[in-house]
């Protein structure tokens, strides 16, 4: 089978994560997230549902008809955490959830607990939006990550047998595609882990027909007969109904089935449902090498990052759908930009990535972990945003879970397993070896480059500054590339080798919120040796194109990786009353006091005077003035962390 | 009785109207608009309905539950017609309307055809949203005007019937007010053309119950049982019930019905409620003496001018509810503004101006007038907003007739009567004789000042110059003063009694959107004397008050007493592109040919340059440009006259 890797992720299991920043994220996420979702599947009946149904009863099933993922993305995230570190009462739980899961299963290999609970009859008959297939997709991820941490073979034999459940049904018995994306790529990390083409087969079959079919139209035409259908209220069939319905008619843009992938030449709907589609499309023309569809997959990923992207790296503007809606559409107090749509786009970039080896994937990832994921928790790790505002009057606030709670799981395991993300090395290894760091954050990793094992230590302090070391040490003096990703929010870069100063080549100069990044690759013998690379970190406004309606007369704050917004807690003057210079030079100020640490900007700028307006409501524009007016900034991802207030990222120019 | 006036308006019989701006306005109203609504009458089932009920059928009601009011309305408006000129068909067509309506009346005085035709049986047992009340008023309101026009007393003795049948109920066997106010001013129009005190007490009853029963509150805990509930539906009563319940609990003030008036300190909720009540308490106030009340509601008035009103005049910021919100929000996209609203405070001002003598309500009736009712009609007389948005994508057209038809009859009934706002006497006339002149509009007056008959011939330029002359021709020469509204548009000046400068006393520089504006009183022996004012016009960009989120960083065109917006059929780019500097300077031009005929504000500003984006969505502030841009602004009245497209009152500032 033909291959296009470009470049290969180091494994979880050998990399390990000690930074100042992130420690405090991932230890909330294994100590307190996953304590905190766990309890939350017994609370909400999640794992009652199966329960009961390895009892063989029959109804009562409680939550969302999907809730089945919610039990297996936390197995995943457990199993992220297992992967890295001994934790034996986890490992318990986390079989006993195993062992749940496993009994819940039917003989055939079906495993739903809502239709197994509530319409036994009814198995695959509402793929739209029944998500049977999208739950598999969880279901074998967990089971992969859970194999992959700790050899254990339990869940991966029931995904296992579900999958080939489903490869007996789908494209035999039913042709069709699932309303809710997840399983292709879900497949493929299957087929990797059982070295069996065959599942590969099958995500390419879900990939390749989706567009080419009718059926989720044609689910509509009997939806009153078919599972899931609440004659009283319209239940859930409404609901999918208004989705897929544009003007009256089936519109399959929602779940991204309006046309075959190859012909789609933007990105349309539900904004998960399309990064999870695109993750899985991209790893099935890894797989079978199909460089047209790679392409494609890029060209997709530029529409949406040149036109479609709000400036903290979140997709997906409209509430009603969740979903995309038209180019530069990016209301700011309605803004969606759903935490698991972001996590969705970090899983395609790092896809796009590993495919490519182009670092402007890395660039985005970086930009949208920190601005549009980390958002999505809080401090504490028990409140969770679901849709991500980037302005709001005081009234949008984390809560501690959702009657659809996919985002507070999905957080939870990229966290779990993030060591995934920071180093890679290239595939075509023999001809130009290289080791490409990805993300800055500090951490030690073992890896195989030109044949030889290589330790690297690095030492980052982003997100606050710049500074990064790397310690390279190769168990024999080897020639290889290190490709340092410079990020296009870095204006100014300088690298040191062994403390002399190395002199890059070309343009390094970052543009921040174009997330067009380059490599800078270090290719000489290494050995023992130390790299020294400082990132320049400047206060950079921004402003958005001028067809993006809502930023217009707008600046927002940069500095470094964060996008910064301006909170009522911090600041007298109601937040729209501030008018932000582009020349502005605001000063960074470390806080340790603050939300357990973070950079401040505080500037000098204007605001409109108060005086002179008596009881006027409106006054002739040359009869007002300005006064000077002084304002505080905190990075994005740490809003509604205190007393709730306004707050907005785009802040009125000069 | 003691009164309050301070002035009286001068009679619709005794002006005549005959201006090259309004003259299209009013034959357009009289020609088209009043026939168009005819139509409507028949169409809608409205006359059908008052023909079922005289004819003693029962069911088969069509149109809202207060559609009778549609027909009232249209009779007012024709009687104003009638009122200036003959017209032999209309006055058929309206005797024979009156007819219907007169053969529908029951034995008892009962009037409506709602009632008469579905729920006999449920007379006055829901207030709240039922409208008979309101229906009622409307019927007073015509009969009074009617009878005005024409001393014919049929319609006069139906409303007066039905009024002593109220009388007979209320405050004996029902305590209670209306849901929706109307029947208070139309009380006190009844009394005066009837020389009834009875009636000014029925008002007063009104007025003074509002807020003191809990009768509106009650009738909702038993909703089920009582009149306009449809079981299956929710129907009336449930919208009844979102519109008066907040956070689950009953709030009167959807009603103003949440507190006694004198202590209400805000004005909240349905704006169209709001004004007909406080023109029902002013009119109260004048005819009992009130001089609390009416302290009361100058203050009230100050509340809604100073925080709640948009720069047009239009009041009611939220479609849900059709009503006031909190200071200060005023969006521009959803602006509510009601038609039917701005015309109630035309109502309101008057009432005000007529008590006081200050120049303020009607200086807030002009700019009103021009920006808030006008808009509410296209050119043709045959389309009409319900809602005057002040910024819209393109998306928000005037329409043929709506389902709730009050706004449509509304515009025509005061346009029909627009001579009634022109001039004023002086009450106190023994003492301080003199002749108002609120609005500049080409007319011919006859009235009486100083017991001498005085004919008024004027010549306006308004709204596009403000060149004004006014020929005073006093049957003997008989000294007054002739008070001449300074608009609060106007920065200066100037005034020539028989082709001789008159030096003005004090500050005359007007404040656009302040509405503050005084009368300049010349005082002096009139025989057969020429006054040539000249009011200049500039073009004033203004801004809204610091609070005012919606238009922070935000310019609004102003010239004379028109409010500008750019349209998008006028310019190239999309509108919140253009940078409006606040010391603008842009050129008036009047175009003849365009919109039949309006002044054009052409100025040359700056947008963001396209060039260097290339396909990046943001970019750094200090690497943006800004190119020059010219712009074309037409009055906001006159937009969506032409191709549909984007419309913005409120420009980014520079």
């Amino acid at each position: 089978m033909p291959t296009l890797h470009s470049a290969e992720s180091v494994d979880q299991a050998d990399v390990t994560i000690n930074d100042e920043f992130w420690n405090s994220w991932l230890e909330t996420n294994r100590e307190v997230t996953l304590e905190y979702q766990y309890d939350h599947l017994e609370t909400s009946g999640c794992l009652e549902n199966f329960r009961r149904a390895a009892a063989g009863d029959s109804g009562g099933f409680r939550g969302m008809w999907f809730a089945d993922s919610d039990a297996y993305k936390w197995l995943e995230a457990a199993s992220y955490v297992l992967a890295s570190r001994d934790d034996p009462d986890l490992s318990r739980r986390v079989d006993a959830v195993i062992d749940l899961v496993a009994a819940a299963q039917d003989d055939d290999g079906y495993l739903n607990t809502y239709f197994v609970l509530e319409e036994p009859e009814k198995r695959w008959t509402n793929l739209n939006m029944m998500h049977e297939l999208y739950c598999a997709g969880h279901l074998i991820e967990a089971a992969v990550a859970h194999h992959r941490a700790t050899g254990d073979r339990e869940l991966l034999e029931v995904a296992t047998r579900f999958a080939d459940h489903v490869e007996s049904i789908f494209g035999d018995e039913i042709a069709g595609v699932p309303g809710h994306q997840e399983i292709e790529l879900a497949l493929v990390k299957l087929a990797r882990a059982t070295d069996e083409d065959r599942y590969v087969d099958l995500a390419r079959y879900f990939v390749d027909l989706r567009g080419h079919d009718d059926r989720l139209e044609r689910e509509f035409e009997r939806i009153e007969e078919i599972a899931g259908y609440d004659p009283e209220t319209g239940g859930i069939a409404a609901g999918a109904r208004d989705a897929f319905y544009e003007d009256g008619a089936y519109d399959g843009r929602y779940a991204q089935a309006h046309a075959p992938l190859l012909e789609q030449t933007s990105v349309e709907g539900h904004a998960v449902r399309a990064m999870y589609f695109f993750a899985g499309a991209a790893d099935v023309a890894a797989e079978t090498g199909d460089a047209e569809l790679l392409a494609h997959l890029e060209r997709l990923w530029e529409t949406v990052t040149e036109r479609r992207t709000y400036v903290t790296g979140g997709i997906g503007s409209s509430a009603a759908g969740e979903r995309f809606t038209e180019d530069y559409d990016l209301p700011n107090d309605t803004a969606y930009a759903e935490t698991c749509a972001a996590i969705g786009s970090i899983f395609w970039s790092q896809r796009l990535f590993e495919l490519t080896g182009n670092a402007r994937y890395a660039d985005l990832i970086e930009w949208t972990l920190y601005n549009a994921v980390l958002v999505g928790m809080s401090r504490d790790g028990t409140e969770f945003f679901y849709d991500n505002r980037l302005e709001s009057d005081g009234d949008h606030h984390r809560e501690g879970w959702f009657e659809c709670a996919c985002c507070p799981p999905n957080v939870a395991r990229l966290l779990a397993s993030l060591e995934e993300y920071l180093y890679a090395t290239g595939r075509d290894d023999a001809d130009d070896p290289r080791l490409y760091v990805n993300q800055y954050v500090s951490s030690a990793a073992t890896v195989n480059v030109a044949g030889t094992d290589v330790d690297v230590v690095q030492t980052a302090g982003l997100p606050w500054d710049g500074e990064v070391t790397l310690e390279v040490d190769a168990a024999t003096p080897t020639e290889f590339g290190v490709s340092l990703r410079i990020p296009s929010w870095c204006p100014d870069v300088t690298v040191r080798i062994n403390d002399r100063e190395h002199a890059l080549e070309g343009d390094v100069e970052g543009h921040p919120g174009t997330w067009n990044a380059d490599y800078v690759t270090v290719t000489r013998e290494w050995d023992d040796d130390r790299l020294e690379i400082r990132f320049e970190q400047s206060v950079v406004p921004v402003r958005a194109h001028p067809a993006v309606e809502a930023d217009a007369g707008r600046i927002a704050l940069t500095r470094g990786p964060l996008v910064y917004c301006l909170e009522g807690v911090d600041n007298d003057r109601p937040l729209h009353q501030y008018r932000l210079e582009p020349e502005l030079n605001a000063d960074a100020r470390y806080r340790e006091d603050l939300l357990g640490g973070t950079v401040v900007l505080e500037g000098a700028t204007s605001a409109p005077a108060l005086e002179g307006w008596d009881d006027d409501l409106y006054l002739p524009a040359a009869e007002t003035n300005r006064v000077s007016a002084s304002f505080t900034a905190i990075p994005h991802f740490q809003w509604d962390n205190r007393e709730p207030g306004e707050m907005a990222v785009w802040l009125h120019d000069g």
